[in-house]
């Protein structure tokens, strides 16, 4: 039926599938976007929300590597935070509430925009393989459509199985059907399979919450955005509200738990320990008196509200019953109820770390197939899956990102060599260089790369660079500045700090704890360079953080080197574990089942101790 | 679960849905709509167009009559035309494309702006009765919620199969589920059910599609609007492009037939004759060598086109084949290939001609569900069927439009009082009344009717008052005014009509055939007083038309006045066909099953002659 071959055909259009579309097209492969349902591209499935702590960083990530994540959010956006401000700079975290259609429309519209990109809508349900390599898919409508590779993005959809008290039925989400055929051609061609949950809160009539019962929360006065690129910045926002639940309320979710799928044995799988119910909460916190709850609107002008921290899947009449126990929601009325899902995955340690199989060549897998949750993931992983897919059918250099380079750098390496028994969230406390790893500086550590592989534009090179070159220049002017007392000692005592008692760099007087850049601008010279350069917020941004932070980022940079020697070291693909016959018995089981490429790998699977690596080392010849 | 008593439930989200549950509780009544998708409300399941011959007309009318279907049009419009300006003022149907996304995004937001209306998303599976009075319905998750009446829009839902060659599936739309066991349960209630076909063309990647080698079709170069009220204008407009099959494309059509699900016996339901798939066309008109085709766009930037006239459900490889030998589509890619859903629906010789059921009190049908195919069709039920389950549980006389008044009351009669075997389209030729029920004068005919009622808000009816005397004023003003040979002559001799010799009123030049209010303008006394008025187009437009018109408009009312006669002769409920022993067999079988209301209704169900009318009226005692 379609008779054209693809060099990348890519399963689903969720975050994962819309950045793996975008990326491979991007590169200059011929690629098809296949969905169930080209009406419901770039859906967020549960919260109109993007990014938060290390999920915001993600999506820096995703943009400064020419992704459209941050792009589609900042089009659509209808409220930001910077998380974490009280906090250093590797804790800041970008947030935003989106408006749900316009983000679902955005997404569309911009995959549209792309040459190589086809689309098509019909189900997938089988794969073509011929020796080990994909060669295709089948489609229910009987299709057979051939390709180089293919990224699977099924997200929730594999035998999605909705659980909403004592009911299930087959979807994918709610309203929409399940995919079938997907998982058990994976099975048969040698891949394990395995189940997880997810859930969702419930939808709730805006008009019938009483807002003056909560807590008001704005958006930032200074609104920044998730884009290195010239998006609109958001002018006018929506707030969201705070409320809390109380025993009453807790005590009624309690009369549901005998109808609750996720406590009387109907739901096996599990599901994210981050993002629990309102029941798991209440069950595994049975001491704590309250949860915080917010009201999020969906979009500019809807009366939806998600709720979010409430996600269940109690029967509806026990979830209208306990919301309306809680200030503000007393008279609530239900938009949709909240359910839980069940779905299959396949764990990730299958995978390289290119997202490919290890099973069959070309073959990917990105998004919540490979256990994860979040769209930030999704779509992080979407858009590695889609360069690797573009670049190996070039012969091209596989793009793999390091533990200290990205976010998504720490979050494949840990899915491949860790794999997940529940659904895998990023945290900042996953990254070890996180003091590297910020949300500010995601363009100078990545574009470059994704300049070079030819995904970033000509013009985000560009502008990067003139902030680099800016941000440099003035840092060099601060280090060889130097500042009278005069001219400083009033700024210092005015902050409480020592005054000085003679003419200093100026660097010197910005790694004070309490002392910004803002204040040195009240030095005529400081000033007079700043302003006659005129550097915009974000220059100012890095400059600061890079004096002031300078020993904690070179302290961490001097441990990447040290670990990088180890993780370099490649493990032959054939490597003989039967042999390392002084290893744990453990750690020979997981390096068979895992075969990490590297040792830096090896050292991360959970049950391989440092003396194992020290054997393995010396087997390899070191 | 939802505890809340609803004066009115509407079941489903389409446009007949959207109609219902807006008049509804905008006449007060506390109303519930249950959708199975929130996401999807207001959807344009086939073409992304309103309006067009008969049906421009009908949105026309749902617009004065304080519907919403002609206000979401024109906020979501792409283009407009007026169709049939080369014929006389009745035939003149306005239609317009308009951007899907918007057109549901639209809908929903003004559906979140009224008062009283609550939504939910769940399926409805059955119906609450109690003594043949409706009293709720049951969900699939189990809520029972009780109501004083029910509204079923249940458009293609109701045991929907969608057939693509030899493919079949359950679907309400492609993409999304059918709605199992309602009908089932109707039909325990006493309800007969039959099963209707419609069908969807393929939709097109624009980028694929060669636009010079088709005709352009521009929107009106002065874009006029469905809605009386001040909806935004259109300014921007898209093209549709034009093409035809050809020989060659039939032939590869052919090749599909035996997997064609309509031709192999697989579909057994009828589909719409004014609106036949393709291979219906080149089946049924073996010696037409072509076909028209129109590649319209789905809105303002996506690049999908929908292929109005190629409505198919012929296996995919054959309609990507066939298609590609049409001109312009060479190189077409699918976006998604056509497809044939049958569906249930339930004759609607069942229904009173408020829209209630006769069996169940309390329940109404509307759209699909009665046998109509088409969104004004469907929404024009809504409204009516909206508009009556609230005046019904008031107490309150119900709304009926008679065929001389409206469109939508032509659609209902002809429904409840003849029935259908096919999917019903509304037409001018149905109207018997058409010189009356005009487009232009939608407002004159219902404004003040559902003013009366409390639908139609002030504002409304103070526009249409205004209207009204400034269309009155003008019309006394030019048939009281002379005008001179010398300011008038040149006018004629320029246009070919005959001069005057003497002084004459304005209004016999103006009822001239090729005369129009535009040439008189140009007569000062009558320039003066439309310039110093200020009189808007759409007032100089009823002048015209009432004048130029008016003598086949008076001799169509005298007709209406004769039968409204006959029309309002109540038959009793429980009169005894049995005994008019000298009427037809037919007739008599027909009016025991059908039971019309009126004389009128009898004397349009098919297979009953005036004779048999008069034996009626005899036995009747008249």
């Amino acid at each position: 039926m379609i008779l054209e071959k693809y060099d990348v055909i890519v399963v689903g259009g969720g975050h994962a599938g819309c950045e793996a579309a975008a990326a491979a097209a991007n590169l200059g492969s011929k690629t098809l976007l296949i969905t169930m349902n080209l009406q419901t591209i770039g859906q967020m499935s549960c919260n109109p929300a993007m990014g938060g702590i290390a999920k915001g960083q993600i999506v820096r990530e995703i943009d400064a590597l020419g992704g459209l994540s941050g792009i589609v959010t900042d089009k659509t956006m209808i409220q930001f935070k910077m998380l974490n401000l009280s906090k250093g700079p590797a804790m800041w975290s970008p947030r935003a509430q989106s408006d749900r259609m316009r983000f679902s429309e955005e997404w569309r519209l911009q995959l549209e925009n792309i040459n190589n990109l086809d689309f098509f809508q019909d189900m997938v349900i089988g794969l073509l393989t011929d020796n080990n390599k994909i060669i295709g898919v089948e489609t229910y409508m009987g299709a057979v459509i051939h390709s180089k590779s293919v990224i699977l993005t099924n997200g929730t959809f594999l035998n999605g199985l909705i659980h909403i008290g004592n009911k299930q039925f087959g979807g994918g989400r709610m309203g929409e059907k399940a995919a079938y055929g997907i998982t058990e051609n994976l099975v048969e061609l040698g891949f394990e399979a395995g189940r997880m949950k997810t859930g969702t809160p419930p939808r709730v009539d805006g008009r019938s919450i009483n807002f003056y019962e909560m807590e008001e929360q704005k958006g930032d006065i200074n609104p920044q955005k998730f884009s290195f690129t010239n998006t609109p910045k958001l002018i006018q926002q929506r707030s969201c509200y705070i409320t809390y639940t109380n025993i009453k309320v807790h005590d009624v979710l309690r009369e549901g738990f005998e109808r609750s799928p996720l406590f009387n044995g109907t739901i096996k799988s599990t599901g994210p320990r981050y993002c629990p119910s309102i029941e798991d909460k209440i069950n595994r916190f049975a001491d704590r008196e309250r949860h915080q709850i917010f009201a999020e609107p969906e979009g500019w002008q809807t009366v939806e509200y998600y709720i979010n921290g409430f996600s269940t899947s109690l029967p509806d009449d026990i979830q209208i019953k306990a919301l309306q126990l809680i200030p503000g929601f007393e008279k609530a009325k239900l938009f949709r109820p909240g359910y839980a899902i069940e779905y299959d995955y396949f764990p990730p340690t299958q995978l390289k770390n290119t997202l490919e199989t290890k099973h069959i060549n070309n073959l990917y897998f990105a998004g919540q197939i490979n256990g994860t949750t979040g769209y930030e993931e999704a779509a992080a992983q979407g858009l590695i899956a889609g360069i690797n897919a573009s670049l190996k059918i070039k012969d091209r250099d596989p793009f793999i990102l390091k533990r200290n380079e990205a976010y998504i750098g720490v979050l494949i390496d840990d899915l491949i060599t860790k794999g997940t028994e529940e659904p895998y969230r990023m945290f900042t406390s996953r990254a070890e260089y996180r003091m590297s790893l910020r949300q500010d500086n995601a363009d100078e550590r990545l574009t470059p790369l994704s300049y070079s592989i030819g995904l970033a534009s000509k013009e985000r090179m560009i502008n990067f660079e003139k902030k680099s070159k800016q941000t440099n220049d003035c840092i060099n002017f601060i280090k060889s500045t130097s500042i009278r007392k005069d001219e400083t000692n009033l700024i210092l005592t005015q902050k409480n700090s020592a005054p000085i008692s003679q003419s200093v760099k100026a660097d010197s007087i910005l790694v004070r704890p309490n002392i910004y850049l803002k204040d040195l601008e009240k030095v005529p010279s400081i000033n007079n360079y700043i302003k006659s350069n005129h550097l915009p917020n974000e220059v100012l941004e890095q400059v600061e953080i890079k004096i002031k932070y300078k020993g904690y980022i070179d302290k961490e940079l001097e441990n990447v080197e040290k670990l990088n020697r180890l993780e370099n070291i490649k493990i032959p693909v054939n490597f003989d574990y039967c042999k390392l016959n002084s290893i744990s018995t453990e750690a020979k089981q997981k390096l068979i089942k895992f075969k990490p490429e590297t040792i830096g790998q090896a050292s991360r699977i959970s049950g391989v101790s440092p003396s194992d690596v020290n054997i393995l080392l010396i087997y390899m010849g070191r």
